[in-house]
């Protein structure tokens, strides 16, 4: 009976993809996502934590190796030291203030995906160069997730506005 | 054995998620994200078509139906009525021209994630009101696609520009 149980199980297995009916597929996803959802914010919140006190090698290190961040108004930045470089543009010109917040996560397996929405202050001080003045604006933001090792690892982050362009 | 081979088929089925090693399912999804990519870049293109000839029955319902399109400086569109809104905005207005290419595509099962490129350029028609200007511009995006009932839908789509803010 050995091989016959050895066959069955590789069968039932090679089947995992199909073997679940779609509304099955749906359960399992929203039960993973309620499961992944309080890592995701927390991740996100951590992220937020480093921005706003100047430790780019934390958020930096939020993404994957190879993690896309594609930010309004610049081109991509591809990996971790081209991110850390983005990510502490406004830090020694005045004050930045982040806050982000999770709308919705969905999950299946080691691959997430979070809408949320941001807020971002500047507010200028000794070292703001003439000509940068504060602002404050508001928008929305897509992230895949990739669970690295049990770790949640942001693979791609987009954002944008949802207030008119100002140049 | 009947009943024994109900219940290892059990038992290997209920361990689907778990029962792959993080080897077997990212070897899995790349296998599925090879399979499903010239389908998504169907759509994708599918869109585009149906966007450059004022279709926009055929652009809104490329998104799930509570789909949410993310377009910079403006909030978020949700559900297809209010996504046929925004997309018609320009089409009367003059001549717009969209073209947009995939990246790369991360699937896992009935979810997908394609990161794209974009370019868009308007030129006023004799409908363009004064002061509304030609305009080309290009940039990335991130769209979060949803299998419903063998058909990639859009649930999340965001973009933004690769350029500096024009107001």
């Amino acid at each position: 009976m050995g091989r016959i149980r050895l066959i069955i199980t590789a069968a039932a297995l090679s089947a995992c993809a199909t073997a679940e009916t779609p509304q099955q597929t749906q359960a399992r996803m929203d039960a993973e996502a309620a499961a992944a959802r309080p890592a995701i914010e927390a991740r996100d919140a951590a992220y937020v934590a480093a921005f706003n006190a100047g430790k780019f090698d934390q958020t930096s290190a939020t993404y994957t190796e190879q993690g896309i961040q594609m930010p309004p108004n610049s081109p991509a930045n591809v990996g971790r030291a081209a991110i850390r470089k983005s990510d502490s543009t406004f830090f020694t010109l005045g004050t930045s203030i982040l806050s982000v917040r999770i709308v919705s996560v969905v999950v299946n397996g080691p691959m997430a995906i979070s809408q949320g929405e941001w807020t971002f202050e500047f507010k200028p001080g000794k070292n703001t160069p003439k000509g940068m003045k504060a602002m404050k604006d508001h928008g929305k933001a897509l992230t895949h997730w990739h669970n690295v090792n049990g770790e949640w690892m942001m693979a791609h982050d987009i954002w944008n506005a949802d207030t008119p362009a100002q140049p």
